[in-house]
């Protein structure tokens, strides 16, 4: 990339790597895979194919296997770790530190984490402990334990002098933890402020005492809109107490965006669980044949509607060739409400207080939009058909279809909602279920009426 | 928010605004606006309808209008500045910094655009330019041109007494640059270090000599990928001969990642312009109008494969009722496919290296899921309409779009990528013409050879 000027180590490119496998140039390979970082090395596992993939693995060092590890993506995790024998396991959890430990532990086969948890100092247990009994997905399970505090009553000179001798900080430090004597927290101190104040400073006149911290039972999601709201590079994390036990980076909520983001696209299109490009045949088939049954059951809810009126198909074929325009239509209209309703209820725009606003605004667009769309259909069918009825009729159910898609755009996200059911994957298949039964009953049903 | 404790300045409630609005509390209101961050009265106003934005707007002081102004969001920002007479966008104008001067200066009547420009010091007015003449979505665009560097020759206790000169470091400083006698980039000296340093360390010796720099024409993109490679709070930007210009942080890179996760997830909705939730009716209509149109063709396309086959309709009416089965199965299982794929090539994992092994893929998984769903589908017929040829030619022609489905999911994104087309949008409607085409072809199809 000739933009991006980045001398400290080459870029990994997968297709350097796939060719270096398939011309046998292993040797180099592992030297090159030796000096790359183990994130870029775990972005590259899930980038090749099965089969490469654990050649690659198999050429890591064991050290190199460890630090790589707490990196991978959780879908391709365990799948790398099978491959290791327990020994290797044992060893590469000794260089972990507790964090990272904790989030990959449960992946380790049972025999393994035992005697791995029996191998820690009591110090590290308990603390390994701690973190384990924090809910998934909180604040406690994404902090580093890793933080450097200070009490309030020194001076920089003091704080200088103890910094010093550190052979480095923590990754991501760009603040120091002020606390009491009893570990309660009290505030941040930014380095910023430690190199532009004078050594006689206190800390306790420098810190921002107002700094916000959160607690171990916050959910990802807040802190990730905390972090953006406040433009934070680190945050403090408390026990219920308030003293302070982790603080949470920047790095990490990036991951918690990343993520969240990648779930509702993945959900939008039907892909429920987290999968990987390159998993093997059968589980994707079972993952994806959950959510194709689930969608045969709502296609033969509006079929069982269509063989309601076998009647009126029977006797005017041109219902039958009209019949998918007013449900795939309600289909599209639905889907961009629904889209926009979701994605506010994900940026906390929507709410009780607004809802009915939003109900009218949609039925509004739905209505313009219907009548729009209506009248072209009507003369599209009117030019096929030449039968001025017919062509009303699907106007008129296209029309209700489009205002019924709308005002389902928004309730089904906010009925999802306030049940706790997340209408990123089940809101898309409700709504089309609702817009085909809608969209083949009105047009059917006012033909059967006037039409026979 | 129970668990995240901020005394710094209480989190802006949607709902508290909305209730002060509502009991005409404004003095009040004015007084919270007025202690809020700019970021926080931003979100605030893109979550509250339209009317209610203009009576905050209009209460806030004219000075916090100017802070606000930069961080609104583009959708809403033009609306808002609308409302602001000439002299005071000047005065906001004057206040802003060169770089968010340049994001907001497009929004600002062309009158207004001038004076601003003639009004600057030749040093802005300079380097305004400089920024507008990078191209939009570039680093030079994302970077601010605040940045403090250093030369590589002196020593710790220098760079600190320099240091100590300043009131506050530029927001988000984690490191300084250093720069040789000419502006050159040499690297990238940590406060981490300066503080655990020894006073006479020199800052060549500390610095880190192979931090990346982005040059000013590097894509969003790829300044966002590196900064998640790599784990960065701050990346130096050079001009073309390598001379430093800025720097680019890690909240505006979190910016863009959420910015371009969003527009994802609302194109494959069917949204294809940013939209703001609480817009007027008519824009939002046509907006999405244009869509649907789009989309009324591709069903006209399908509708008119099913007029080819009216003989067969005409005869047995269990063809129009279970014709929507194969059609809505096919789109389901492209979706998912073309989901991945896309979301894939997003992470940079889809290669021409590996298309073939996906393709291979998909179309396993498709034939796996086509050959239980079709057994499925034929049963639930052979129930219905007691018809066994008519039963297995539903099957069949699920088959066969399952797997047009699975290999069009991959085909298809594929292809607009290499034209330079974003697959997020156009890929779904794509997608859907063919699997309807085919579906309503292959069932009604093989219905008129074997069943007339």
């Amino acid at each position: 990339m000739q933009s991006i000027n980045s001398e400290k180590s080459e870029q990994i490119s997968v297709e350097r790597v796939v060719n270096d496998i398939h011309n046998n140039n292993l040797p180099l390979l592992r030297e090159f895979l030796d000096t790359s970082s183990p994130r870029e090395i775990a972005d590259l596992l899930v980038s090749i194919l099965p089969t490469q993939r654990t050649i690659i693995w198999e050429l890591l060092s064991e050290p190199k296997k460890s630090e790589v590890i707490p990196w991978l993506r959780a879908d391709i995790r365990p799948g790398l770790i099978e491959e290791m024998d327990d020994a290797q396991l044992f060893i590469a959890a000794e260089t972990m530190d507790v964090d990272d430990l904790a989030d990959v532990l449960g992946d380790f086969p049972d025999q393994v984490t035992q005697s791995i948890i029996e191998a820690l100092e009591t110090d590290n247990r308990k603390r390994l402990e701690t973190v384990l009994s924090y809910p998934e997905g909180s604040a406690g399970r994404l902090m580093r334990t890793e933080v450097l505090s200070v009490r309030k009553d020194v001076t920089f000179s003091v704080v200088l002098r103890w910094l010093r001798r550190h052979e480095k900080l923590p990754s991501l430090t760009d603040a120091l933890m002020v606390t009491d004597e009893e570990g309660y927290y009290l505030g941040k101190l930014e380095l910023a402020n430690i190199v532009t104040g004078s050594p006689e400073t206190k800390v306790i006149d420098a810190m921002v005492g107002t700094a916000e911290a959160v607690r171990f039972d916050a959910e990802e999601h807040e802190v990730a809109s905390l972090f953006e709201k406040r433009e934070l590079i680190s945050v403090a994390v408390t026990d219920a107490d308030g003293k302070l036990c982790g603080r949470i980076t920047v790095d990490d909520v990036v991951n918690v965006i990343r993520h969240e983001a990648d779930q509702a696209f993945l959900k939008s299109g039907g892909v429920a669980q987290e999968e990987d490009l390159f998993s093997p045949i059968m589980p994707s088939a079972r993952r994806r044949g959950v959510w194709l049954g689930i969608n045969l059951i709502t296609v033969f809810m509006a079929v069982w509607v269509i063989g309601l009126f076998e009647a009126a198909l029977n006797q005017i074929v041109a219902l039958a060739v009209l019949m998918p325009v007013t449900a795939s239509m309600g289909g599209i209209a639905g889907n961009q409400t629904l889209t926009l309703i979701i994605r506010g209820q994900a940026m906390d725009q929507v709410s009780r207080l607004n809802a009915l606003w939003l109900v009218r605004k949609e039925l509004a667009v739905g209505a313009l939009n219907g009548l729009v769309w209506a009248f072209l259909v009507a003369i599209v069918s009117l030019l096929w058909f030449k039968d001025t009825y017919l062509s009303l009729i699907i106007a008129i159910a296209l029309f209700i279809n489009l205002l019924v898609a709308s005002l389902s755009g928004v309730l089904i996200p906010l009925t999802l909602k306030r049940m706790k059911i997340d209408p990123a994957l089940s809101g898309a298949v409700i709504l089309t279920t609702v817009t085909d039964v809608v969209g083949f009953l009105s047009f059917l049903g006012l033909a059967s009426i006037f039409l026979l």
